[in-house]
């Protein structure tokens, strides 16, 4: 029917040059090019196992991420690796691709790792994500990494997409009560020390410890609907030594345990499926929303204050519903 | 007309419970209750001077917000702070209100420091920030300084609010690589090496000057819409150490070159008001989709994959406008 079947029928083969135009259609492509996509991929693209490797910049993730890699391999699985750079609006894109990292795998086959830019304001890693996974299942690995630079949205966004969701920090490197603040050390499943070698590692799991201890305590009073899925997992806290590949065994091991545990993962497969569904019906909103031509008459309005945002918000959703009427 | 008139009055009568209490709602406030508060303040809300102050944890931003507040107040503003602390989806809020910061200020009234968490999925800061402006320059704050934790998305979503976006950084914390990567570089107006007595200032300084001559080189060739209305302003790099308040004097007046030259300030005020519609559309519209009913079946045949995820999302849309029909 299009020129992305016989892509698709290369990817599924194996094709590696297949797989990397497709992840750039994920990346770059228009609307239309990735509604294709997906819907050509996902009826028969097997499952496969999500970790989100997460944490601020410096504290070795990328260490974490190659030794994981290796640990993997010696497993016998097939790994993707997924980059996120979360992205300018302005360049739409990372602004050095760092094409260097994970080289150690470069000549791997059963390898295979992409940088990629969050999308900006249009849905950001929320929306691209579980489509650089879909591709990258259907391609046969059959475990993906997802690593995101800097504290965030984006790191929200990944633990919603992943199995097992690894926070990695380091001595010295912002400390515990920062991941806490951002509300990441909560998203987290396991948590990393890494450079454990350094001086402050032991100070940093003390903080990190006491740091659960508060939240968990806070997160049992506040939301107990949120936490209820999670209050039985209580997140592990291990070293390593990332670039000499000490404790990883045992961090791939602790991931093990907590799929193990996780007995929602049916419905976190539901969870999953209901964030893309609503992720790709805001990109729609947006675009639409960007597109229409009464926007630029009611930015005039309001900045002029003849009308209030709100009241300008309304007139373009009725637009929008009048507008909408012929594109479903 | 309603319960929030009254508190309305006495906010512009200079009542500091009334702002306190109106900020509580725009942070944890129903819609109809911020919808209200829009309509009643934006008609006659005077104008403030928004200066956003963003960087990694640990470079020491509040420590020049508080030196920057020393240097507006001397000059006769009154000044208000949002520290914005990017939410947790789960706790709804900051783990830790970091309610001592800024306490040198506690006992002037010219002040009004304000902690403040982003709303996660619902809009997050691109939504509440332009509120909480609104309620301050009502309340008599000319100079409203946004201060942003943590690198990412915040940061964005503030830099298109501020007049002028100070970015903070300091030496060992995170190098300008990373600062350029989060795409954080382009959004900001000014530098600062804050620690600048600290071994490796120059270095940090160098680096970025590099990057600046990168990133301007690439963004003039890469996006040249977007570029255009920066590109005749280069950002200076300050050396501060903000905590015995040097350099502080030199970064407001940097500032204020910065509003000076910007002769994009018209179209500034179109296009927070386009962001602050789009935002307050997409609050909406979310709010339908997460109540729509629906969401589960079609997430439960998107997990079976009876159905692909554009599918569902296109169902979704068609369901909302039905249901959308009678709420306008």
């Amino acid at each position: 029917v299009s020129e992305l079947d016989p892509l698709c029928a290369r990817l599924v083969s194996g094709d590696r040059r297949a797989l990397a135009r497709l992840l750039t259609i994920v990346e770059d492509g228009s609307a239309p090019q990735r509604r294709e996509l997906i819907a050509t991929l996902h009826p028969s693209a097997p499952r496969a196992r999500v970790l989100g490797i997460t944490g601020a910049p410096g504290v070795g993730k990328s260490s974490v991420t190659n030794a994981l890699i290796t640990e993997l391999r010696g497993r016998g699985h097939r790994v993707g690796v997924v980059a996120v750079d979360p992205s300018s609006p302005f360049s739409g894109g990372a602004l050095l691709g760092d094409r260097i990292r994970m080289q150690s795998h470069h000549a791997d086959q059963g390898v295979f790792v992409r940088s990629m830019a969050a999308r900006g304001r249009l849905g950001g890693i929320a929306a691209a994500a579980p489509e650089a996974v879909l591709v990258l299942a259907a391609g046969g690995y059959d475990v993906i990494v997802i690593e995101t630079v800097g504290v965030g949205q984006s790191e929200i966004d990944v633990a919603a997409l992943a199995d097992t969701t690894v926070l990695v920090m380091a001595p010295g490197m912002g400390d515990a009560v920062q991941a806490a603040k951002a509300g990441i050390l909560e998203v987290a499943d396991v948590l990393v020390v890494n450079k454990a070698d350094q001086p402050g590692a032991g100070m940093l799991e003390s903080e990190l410890r006491t740091m659960l201890e508060v939240g968990h305590a806070i997160l049992g009073a506040a939301s107990p609907s949120e936490s209820d899925a999670r209050s039985a997992w209580v997140p592990p806290i291990l070293r390593t030594v990332a670039v000499r590949g000490e404790g990883i065994a045992g961090l791939l091991a602790a991931a093990d345990e907590h799929e193990r545990a996780d007995h929602g993962s049916e419905s976190r497969e539901l969870r999953r499926a209901r964030r893309w569904i609503e992720e790709l019906a805001l990109s729609t909103l947006r675009t639409r929303i960007g597109r229409s031509e009464r926007l630029e008459e009611l930015a005039a309005a309001v900045a002029e204050r003849t009308l209030d945002p709100l009241r300008a918000a309304q007139a373009l959703l009725d637009g929008l519903r009048a507008e909408g009427e012929g594109d479903a």
